[in-house]
């Protein structure tokens, strides 16, 4: 369904709703018991509200599609990630936790390697150091144009970030990466009239880094792409009607969060941290995302002890969460990360729902196989869970008399 | 989610991929013991696919609706029938195996009979015989009209293929069967400036053709409809960036797979000879189509045991399949023709899904009523099936970071 059709319907109450999202939750069965990590994992709190909700395994996406982390969550979030699209230098942004403005534009930046003809040898100018990174950066922070405030950011390794701050820029531009060795990197070319300044103002700054770097080698030019500003989409209070707060540690979870307008809150890292603050500011929202990072860690680290032990102690706060009395709650995570493939994955993530007024399936434990046999169906849309939240807050209206 | 989607995703990678259909699959019960055909019939190769697999029903079209030949195709191959519809002279074309051109416009014909004042009497001419069908379209073929080629070619009883080539020609234009007796042929109709020539030449063709049955009661007119062009739809390669074959000894599927591009190969009619061309070609392809036939034309026939044993024999070939070792199996019909109707009909077909990288379900064998507690849901699009079968082989890049 579309944002715009729920949106005439929602409701105020005075409901609550938790989505706790475990990163990377998915998994699939290693090979000694033919259990995955969340199966193998002792979970009785989630597997008593998996016995009194309603449970499903969902697709962020669609078929066959390994969600980033971007898209993941905005599938649960309730905003379809095919349609909500975000570009590469707004992520960017994101994952640094850069305050991106309305009118900025993002680029992602890679140091690369030029020959003496201007060729591109190595687009990742051998992987140079966070550090060498650092350094660069606050070189290339020296770059001063009339007219414009330029913020050039360290990533990690060969990346880094650009913003442009300043008056009637556009993101409609093409990438200066070629994405092939043994070619010049390219000039970027305004897609709309409304981009030409920026273009100009890009092929400065490229002028001047280029003369900056020249004996930086290996890292002695850069390549920028996905120029792009931030999406001015619905807010979660517009379309949704309700309050939200965001509890998440790492940038890139809280700068999603930020783009659909969630007020995100200050947080300690760990789980207990984050349950914490989830307590401390109960009284201030009415839907809460709590996201635990270290599940999708241990996945991509192929650790899968790890994984269940993360999971295991995510279970113990549900207590907690449950003395809160919230009205809804869902579990599940923004993909699969199963730890055989040290990856994320296509596979549906398990989810549940649990509220005194959802009808109860058969399900009585949380876990890839058991929920494909729940309520929610075996690979429905993410995008369903937050109207389902809703309407067991009781926040939406009948639709048609 | 759209082709367009997915286009943008696919990556490369040396894995392969085999689509065995068996055509009408799908059954309902027989009254003696409960089974359909499917679960009557002994498959241990089946089953042992669907245990270590994914399983589920899809459904080719939509909910209620039963798929012709070329849609349910479609929908199995990825491309969703509703949105590529092919007209009805194309597809009769690819019934007969005519190797249509790109600028061809083909239409449908009948045979049919007109009284004195040149009203039609019956639209099928009492269905004259094959053989009174080849006469009188060897006679139509004598039909010379400066600045086109005109093929005239048999169909079935009162059924004929006519195909127009030439230069600057459109199948837009309205059918000459009226769809009623008691009332005169219609004059075909453009429906955009592109088809005025073709009209003129129709025109043409029917006086001609009046004059020339005028002697051949019953067959002493005839009735055009769905003037179509072959469709200029993204191929397997564009879209999924596979190299595809197609292994199938009927004109019609050889011909649905032509249209999306398939490499059609050279094969015998039987399902061991078909097996054998998969053996002999599966270095020169990285996504293989099998077609089983016979499957579908006993269940036309009403013949519950022959659709059993044919399934039967199928099974016993998967041996022969698992040696080549591919990446991913996926075994399904395009349609269900439960021998209890003799026809093709709307109940979902089963399917699953086999690859290394799959999540199991707790199906263990193959069958209607098992499938529907699989992992792939019990009324699932078709066309999400090559998505899972692309992601499954790794040629799926992950969307967004």
């Amino acid at each position: 369904m579309e944002l715009d059709f729920i949106q005439k319907l929602v409701k105020p109450a005075g409901t609550k709703i938790v989505l706790l999202v475990m990163d990377g939750l998915g998994g699939i069965p290693r090979e000694s018991d033919g259990l995955t990590e969340l199966e193998a994992a002792n979970t009785p709190n989630l597997d008593m509200l998996a016995k009194k909700g309603i449970c499903g395994l969902q697709q962020p996406v669609g078929p066959g599609i390994t969600p980033g982390s971007g898209p993941g969550h905005l599938g649960v979030f309730g905003y379809n990630p095919v349609k909500y699209q975000v570009g590469r230098g707004v992520l960017a942004a994101l994952g640094i936790g850069f305050d991106l403005q309305s009118d900025d534009i993002a680029a992602r930046g890679n140091f690369c390697t030029i020959d003496e003809n201007g060729n591109i040898m190595d687009r990742r100018a051998g992987r140079i150091s966070t550090e060498e990174n650092q350094e660069l950066c606050s070189l290339l922070r020296n770059i001063k144009i009339p007219g414009v405030e330029i913020f050039v950011e360290t990533v990690k390794e060969h990346r880094f970030l650009i913003v442009l701050r300043g008056e009637k820029l556009s993101g409609d531009l093409t990438d200066t990466d070629p994405q092939e060795v043994g070619r010049k990197p390219l000039q970027p070319k305004g897609l709309t009239t409304e981009s030409e300044k920026t273009v100009k103002l890009i092929e400065q700054f490229l002028e001047q880094t280029r003369n900056i770097l020249a004996d930086h080698h290996p890292a002695n030019m850069v390549l920028l792409r996905g120029f792009s500003e931030k999406p001015n989409w619905p807010t979660y209070e517009e379309v949704f009607g309700i309050k939200s707060a965001a509890i998440a540690a790492y940038p890139m979870y809280r700068g999603v969060a930020k783009l659909i307008g969630m007020n995100v809150l200050e947080t300690g890292a760990t789980i207990e941290e984050e349950f914490s603050t989830l307590e401390d500011n109960w009284n201030d929202s009415d839907f809460f995302y709590l996201h635990v990072k270290k599940t999708d860690s241990a996945g991509e680290d192929g650790d899968f002890d790890r994984k269940v032990s993360i999971i295991e102690k995510t279970d113990k706060e549900i207590p907690r969460l449950l003395d809160l009395n919230p009205d809804v709650i869902i579990v599940t995570g923004d993909h699969s990360t199963p730890s055989l493939m040290k990856a994320h994955s296509w596979h549906p993530v398990p989810a549940l729902l649990y509220s005194k007024n959802c009808r109860p399936d058969k399900v009585d434990s949380f876990g890839e196989r058991a929920c494909i046999t729940g309520g929610l169906g075996p690979r429905f849309p993410a995008v369903d869970m937050i109207p389902l939240a809703l309407a067991n807050a009781k926040r939406i209206e009948k639709f048609g008399a």
